[in-house]
């Protein structure tokens, strides 16, 4: 059984959300599972989508085909792309949102511009406005249902992608500094940084105190298992659900004291 | 595979769309797939949801049925009702919700009045504040896995409607006057009317003034491409998603400046 | 066709309840639906989510497998647990969010712990803080499929119980006084307590007025069909869509006015 997946900023209390499941579901037919990702992503946050979406990925069995829409291009003459790894395949706009999930599911084999005469494959007349419904959600739903993904449109060898490293910060036992970035920030306000826990575990104590240097200014704070572990309205760096080192404060926002947000760029230091 | 919807105002955080999914879902059996349209209906906005529905309904493949409740009126005399239309099925309370939905994929073919005696098709005992769960939940599954609407109440050839005109709003070439209704607020607070924008596109040049009457005052605006082409804070009057025209504020709430909500009626002049 | 449910705190705009049904989906074949009871428990309320899930377990076709995660001690030493009734099976972590959903639907027939050696049912590695996607998730769904309790881990014969009384406050003709606890809160402030419904109605009638006291004051307030039937902010005891007596305040929170949350002990005596 396929799993067909949606992703979008539109909100799970709009009418969208159900539009794309309409138009897939009998395209699709009884074989395919349709599981919303989240709706829920902040409007027109590409990269907060792409992350998202570069999380939930590796969850997903063989042949899953993600629909995935944040969007603030739609009516420009931004392209529709089809990106086509190994294992999975993915279906939205062009401008970013589907590179770092291919790429971590990856390697990218194919990818294709949607072209919008081909109208089997799409909803018509196709409206300014949502292509979620009327391009996106029934191209997905058509690859889901065994179309090649060369039928959709010509092949490109470009894409556009974001300016984001979610796969930066390694870990070099000789550095004592080191750069990373921020790639979420979760409902809490803690900054999930491309650091790996796994990398850093071996290597930074708990207890340890770093400094921080953000663009805004410099800061110290302590390796800790939890923010269970420092005083209430303390920054902490601690590991957490996405296998990625977090600025924390206890019963606080790393966000509202730091003042970053997605692709902002920091170093931490060991003394 | 068959569709069975649900649409509804108890909000997605509450249990209560589960217990009708939980109820539907063996009645209807592996055959129908269970869709949720939206359950953030504004609590007891049988306009709004009456909207919503109209506006999903067509997205939907043949033999969908659909169980929508938004029911100030559970607990009293209100009859539920079933509205069949040539491809698609309605169930839920008869308070002029369904309405607009069925005739729009219309035309109404019969409708029935839901008998509480037929405890077959029932989930017994009946609350006195439920009938989502009780009522609707399982009689649309009985519809949706094939049951005749017939068998769930006697005939009816009347029922209630809403005093919005969904459908209205027609274009003249040679008005200089548009009567309008505000049919939709969505969650920025654009006012959707039921001027369908195919009908004024062509006539209605981008840039043109016009002059916005309300019972609450006048107001001037320009038909936009979108509300990117006006000043911050600027009404305009831009074609939605709906494939209808809405009065947007850029960066703002044309409901919070007009007061209006549904139902509100308007003249838009061309000079 | 069997039902797999998930409950959690999670909240829906998170990746975490898509990363579960993900991790279920293809564990659970074609021939299981997943329905999401809620994600929206209030954060760390054991006692909220086990009061819902037992609202809904009976609504539940034979058979169903619940997957329910409200975990404040995910990473410490608290057990997973399998509990299995005659018709339907939980999943969750042993601090009681389970127990009283199962005995509602009960008896309780067996109880397993969940061996975290016995990494074919799990996802691995498991991580610290998200058991929901990497040990309760899979388990239930290996056991929608089929797969015997008994095969996740060892029997047991004590679990971890909330200090809450759901099935309290049984009606006694010749009382007038009656013992309370609070079981739930909605989100409206309404104080949702153990008294049903049904046992009450043929002794208590509609505008009788009752004493109430709570640890923090006392009050006066009438037995009404709803509360469209006292003054506005006025207190009243009302039959909710629970089957339990609510304490409501008109166009209020009756929460905000008593100060009382899950667990509170109240009187409510006749005059």
């Amino acid at each position: 059984m396929r799993v067909l997946t949606f992703l979008s900023d539109f909100g799970g209390a709009s009418p969208y959300p159900a539009a794309m499941r309409l138009v897939a579901a009998p395209i699709a037919g009884p074989g395919v599972r349709l599981i919303d990702l989240t709706h829920e992503i902040r409007a027109q946050r590409v990269a907060e989508g792409a992350f998202v979406l570069r999380s939930l990925a590796p969850e997903c069995p063989d042949g899953t085909v993600h629909c995935a829409v944040v969007d603030p291009g739609v009516g420009t003459a931004r392209s529709g792309l089809v990106v086509q790894t190994e294992r999975q395949c993915f279906v939205g706009p062009d401008n970013g949102l589907l590179i770092p999930a291919a790429e971590r599911v990856g390697p990218i084999r194919d990818a294709f511009a949607i072209d919008l005469d081909r109208t089997a494959y799409l909803r018509t007349p196709i409206s300014a406005t949502f292509h979620g419904r009327d391009v996106f959600a029934p191209v997905a739903a058509h690859l889901a249902s065994g179309v090649r993904p060369s039928a959709i449109g010509p092949q490109v060898a470009t894409w556009q992608t974001l300016g984001v490293d979610f796969d930066g910060g390694a870990y070099h036992p000789d550095h004592r500094l080191f750069r990373a970035q921020i790639v979420y920030v979760d409902g809490f306000g803690n900054l999930v940084t491309n650091l790996a826990t796994a990398a850093f575990d071996r290597h930074l104590p708990d207890g340890e105190e770093l400094a921080l240097e953000t663009g805004g200014g410099k800061y110290r704070l302590a390796r800790a298992p939890s923010f269970g572990f420092v005083e209430r309205g303390e920054l902490c760096l601690v590991g957490g659900s996405h296998g990625l080192l977090e600025i924390s404060v206890r019963e606080g926002s790393a966000q509202g004291r730091l003042g970053l947000d997605i692709g902002a760029d920091l170093t931490l230091q060991r003394s």
